[in-house]
């Protein structure tokens, strides 16, 4: 298939890679453009649980010179990057073009279906993470899984040869029936833990040990439950509090410090509006009160001001 | 009079000095040794508006060691070392000995009645600040005054004998009808500036430059109005709102950090239990949802916890 990366930072040029080696014609769109040169010039390094595996050649750009026409795109942009992305690669959309939506945080599919109909978005969620060690360098560990949903589903056989496409790649990829359920947990671990260690200046583990992080995980995870409910999405209270359990675990994510934190801490604006931001302006459309979602929301666009975030 | 100042920082001592300058007798009594030494060894070193005022031989030792009995003592500790205080410095004060709480905070006259009765406790606010340059240096701008008012109110001639040596100090204090109102209009401030700058890491100046900064303000300043006139203290929000924005302005105050940040900074414990603490702590007593300043007290406590203050 031929698949265009519209984004191709840490998990973008992860997931080209591996579909680029099971055979697939891929294509990076990047408006970094030390990344697109260092990928053009020296192929793409990729450094999987601290292993060299070489350098690979795929074909780097930038969105708006992106030539052709391709069957697949992944956008893996930050989320409020990708409204532009998807005006710059327009041109190459056609009316069976798949876009694949992973990114975090709640309103993307309303982004992307200002150009291209619902049949043609899937949505999902990855447990797949990645890094970069520099301009062309992927610097990854672990592997995952995805989990995806046509948001008008159609009876279209591309739908199973797309999702083989995937799973001979390494993808781990699966259809779900209710995706939505899927994002609104991820979103709503991501509201407590980004959106804290940020404000705590912890990383997990840390907000973890507090002896009451219980209470700031209640007053967050009720608002994200109550406004998903309004939404008519079935998220439970117990499985976002399970998975932001399991991570505390300094042996596994623990450690780590979330990718807002690290937007913040180098004076990058923040995915914050498509998180608590959200969860405060969908709860306002409902009358529901989320005075802890909005008040987050405020302290980190405080903190982005004072840092000066561009 | 013989003035006891248990508690002799960065106000205790300038209090003190400007009391022993007046014709008083005044003993400092505190447990930072070095302090304590200096003061003894070299005599207190006074900075005013960076003029070195010479160095002044007054009486220090520590709380427990203090002999004697006083007519007046300050108590300047912080909010929460003031029990201990108390119970250190009991041994010196007799049936007529007044008590002079100008500390930050709700709570502070509930520490005190637990061991005197209530008129023999002045409570009250002050706009002086101060600092210390080091152990045995005082180094200090401006001026200020002090409002006051006596917990119970009796007619004893001794009070107007007090209010007249704190004025020939040059202390600038008044009695006051309604202490409460002015000590709640001093805690929302501090409820706002004191949790905000430590949270998003900033001064006052860069909080108020924040867009929507009166939002935040909003959250906090209702729940302290709506608490305290619970509590049936005349709490007046645009006084709160009016003595915030007063303080933005880099040419005065805007610059400087607020002491809870200044003792995050130094890994020491915050009065949050005293500020946005006391107010959700009542706000429960009385049946008043306060969502922000309980947030914002256990994120405090969190980074507490996190720095590893003491």
């Amino acid at each position: 298939m031929k698949i265009l990366f519209a984004g191709a930072g840490a998990m973008g040029a992860r997931f080209g890679w591996m579909l680029s080696q099971s055979g697939n014609e891929v294509v990076f769109a990047d408006n970094w453009k030390e990344h697109v040169d260092a990928i053009n010039e020296q192929g793409l390094k990729i450094i999987v649980d601290k292993k060299d595996l070489g350098n690979y050649k795929i074909k780097a750009t930038s969105p708006k010179a992106v030539e052709g026409s391709f069957d697949v795109i992944f956008v893996f942009t930050k989320a409020m990057q990708l409204d532009q992305m998807m005006q710059d690669i327009l041109h190459v959309i056609h009316p069976k073009t798949r876009i694949i939506c992973l990114l975090n945080g709640l309103g993307n599919v309303e982004v992307i279906e200002k150009y291209i109909p619902k049949s043609q978005i899937f949505l999902g969620v990855t447990v797949w993470s990645s890094g970069l060690g520099g301009p062309g360098v992927v610097d990854a560990t672990g592997s995952g899984a995805i989990e995806l949903q046509q948001m008008d589903k159609t009876d279209d056989p591309f739908n199973a040869d797309m999702l083989d496409t995937f799973n001979r790649a390494g993808l781990g990829a699966v259809y779900s029936d209710d995706v939505l359920q899927s994002v609104w947990h991820k979103v709503g671990l991501n509201c407590v833990l980004n959106s804290y260690c940020t404000l705590i200046d912890c990383n997990i583990a840390q907000f973890g040990d507090y002896k009451d992080s219980e209470v700031l995980v209640d007053y967050v995870v009720d608002e994200v439950v109550a406004v998903g409910h309004a939404e008519g999405v079935n998220v439970l209270k117990d499985v976002i509090v399970s998975k932001i359990h399991a991570v505390y675990d300094p042996t596994k994510a623990g450690l780590h410090y979330p990718s807002l934190y690290q937007d913040m801490a180098k004076h990058r604006l923040t995915e914050i509006d498509y998180l608590n931001g959200a969860i405060a302006r969908l709860g306002k459309k409902h009358g529901i009160s989320t005075p802890a979602c909005d008040l987050i929301t405020h302290m980190i666009h405080a903190k982005e001001s004072v840092v000066g975030a561009k």
